[in-house]
């Protein structure tokens, strides 16, 4: 069933620009009008009880499934995940995956023009956090006329608007399944999101955030998804998938040997950081990394416990044995955090070689959890399958 | 004993300027005149058999211990390691360490004046490698009169350094002490180590590696050793020592948290990154980090095995239980190579959170364990102890 497809979607955004709409951010600051780009796949059922809420990683955005036209080479970034048949099952669900704020692929953030100045907003954007991104998508639901969605999940910078959207929202969230993510950046992850925005900064086109997008901060963009990228991957998948292997023969003129890639491995991340750059944004990385780095589930204290407290959803956690961008002692410690609040938690560790980036590989790992996780869930009646669908 | 320093030492120099001198590269190559920059601790004995050659890592140099004046705040790199009573006993021992070529800390490498043009080499400099490193610090063998060292010791590209030496020079070693290194440089270190050359190319006053040092690419540099900081580092010692401690309180302005640090991790990255400039040249970092991805000692062969054929060293390998830089994997690779060509190797895991740093922190989880193992070979008679210092 996996190759089955959503097939093509179309993109929708909502402006949300009453005065009614102004969003309160968590500094203080306020962001009017507000755009979100966002796409859906199924079909919301009649009494509105079978929506899942997709949320996006740092490079990500609401393009998850599917194709914008026949004949794209490549679907949304979890068409493996999402499709007839597949475990975020759109025969069966109705899943809604937004662009966040802060972001450059069709919400506002930084790169939108700032309607008081007709520039884009550069630094003049408010500062967004995780918090600031799952309200502007309770907005989105409310657009909707969703009160509750069955389940709301995400891996990453994903997993932190899941525990975020639980937490803050308790009972507009049934099911919630935090993937390969923490309950706070670790400093490790601080240490490696600051080198990417100080490559950035130091890119002399950054100009203090004010560049138009054609002259944009391109190289310094490019070095900060080059260390982004290496922290999804594993040791094992680099040593696996390029090893020591050369792209060419070995050259005696020293210079070459740094002007050119010399192993795969170089030309490899050349060419992930290079593309990175045709499709984001160098000020909105600014933003949703500091958003990443200042989330904290439960600010000065040790124990996530008082994180969960009134929150009423199921969990289900998952990491990866290799990840270690968001290593699994950290998944555990949301696990505890839920249990300490006696509400229902299911935890899986999950092997894989992947690193990170298994999240969105390991398919064949976690359909069955998740499809088991969400179906146990409709067999106690929380929603109403509308289709018919038969539920195995 | 830990507190006994050697003291106020003096930094040497000696420049191969011979015809007979001239270094024949492994890339065909020829470099000449060459300096090495060398410092000795402690006293050769009258048959030169209590020689210790210690290699440095990537950014470090020739001042491995003590200090090169009064009142110093820092003594040198291994200061924890080599001084009387220390594991590299200097009552005992004839410790030296040099520069690398390539380097910019007193050897020749790009950073020095090409003769021929009265400039700087900067790309122009030939491309070194591990071996042509260790080949030149056999010449400086040759000019203090020390046929064979007791002992070749180095962490990380010290250890690269150590394993060449033994391997391509058998009858010159009879100890080799290689800690927190690996037989071939991984998919993933590549990867780091490439990110920073990129971060140097990228910024525009590395010009194509023209620059003189008062407009050296300082920006490129910095961030180019905030990626290679953080991996010597680990998750738990970042954790431990900065956490999620922020720096100055909140601040409304979104702005300011791009351009000023907010969690103490980045402004201590920024201070590292900072520092490491006004010590390093960019040149050289790429040369030195080529030299270490370009580093194989059994090229095309899945096992290290072939590369210890011929070798006649006895082995101590160390490795540290949080390194993920050169983990503990790696060597246990060389451990079983040298098992395999029948050769004496005692191994240690040592447990350890402090990451690669460890090498040149646990001295009391390893000071035991290499002085006894430097000392059994003494016992043998490999050499004689000048000063009649008593064996314990």
């Amino acid at each position: 069933m996996r190759e089955a497809s959503v097939g093509v979607v179309k993109p929708k955004q909502f402006t949300f620009s009453g005065p009614q709409d102004e969003l309160v951010l968590e500094s203080g600051q306020k962001l009017s009008p507000i755009t979100l780009a966002y796409e859906t796949y199924g079909e919301l059922n009649s009494d509105r009880s079978n929506a899942i809420l997709v949320f996006h990683a740092l490079s990500g955005d609401a393009h998850a499934a599917g194709y914008h036209k026949r004949g794209e080479e490549k679907p949304g970034w979890w068409d493996i995940a999402i499709g007839p048949g597949k475990m975020f099952d759109t025969n069966r669900y109705f899943v809604i995956c937004s662009n966040v704020i802060g972001g450059c692929r069709g919400s506002t953030g930084p790169s939108s023009v700032d309607l008081r100045t007709g520039r884009p907003y550069g630094l003049g954007f408010p500062l967004v956090t995780i918090k600031d991104m799952v309200n502007a998508q309770a907005m989105l639901l409310d657009h909707l006329g969703i009160e509750t969605v069955l389940a709301a999940a995400g891996g990453s910078m994903g997993g932190f608007q899941v525990l975020q959207f639980a937490v803050s929202y308790p009972n507009r969230c049934r099911l919630a399944i935090p993937i390969a993510t923490a309950g706070r950046q670790s400093a490790q992850n601080i240490a490696f999101d600051e080198i990417g925005r100080q490559a950035i900064m130091a890119d002399p086109r950054w100009n203090k955030g004010d560049y138009q997008a054609w002259e944009a901060p391109v190289d310094g963009l490019s070095i900060a998804r080059m260390v982004g990228h290496v922290t999804y991957l594993s040791d094992e998948t680099l040593r696996r998938k390029f090893g020591r292997r050369a792209k060419e023969s070995v050259c005696a003129n020293g210079g070459s040997f740094f002007r050119e890639p010399y192993f795969e491995i170089e030309s490899y991340l050349r060419h992930k950081g290079n593309a990175f750059t045709k499709r984001f944004d160098a000020n909105s990385y600014l933003y949703i990394t500091r958003a990443i780095d200042l989330f904290d589930l439960a600010p000065g204290c040790d124990s996530l416990e008082p994180a969960f407290r009134g929150c009423k959803s199921r969990f289900l956690v998952l990491s990866f044995s290799s990840d270690w961008l968001y290593p699994p002692y950290q998944s555990q410690e949301i696990v505890k955090a839920i249990q300490e609040n006696g509400l229902s938690v299911e935890y899986h560790m999950i092997e894989s070689s992947y690193g990170h980036d298994a999240f969105l590989l390991e398919a064949d790992k976690i359909e069955d959890i998740i499809s088991r996780f969400l179906i146990t869930d409709s067999r106690k009646k929380y929603y109403e399958v509308d289709k018919g669908y038969p539920i195995s």
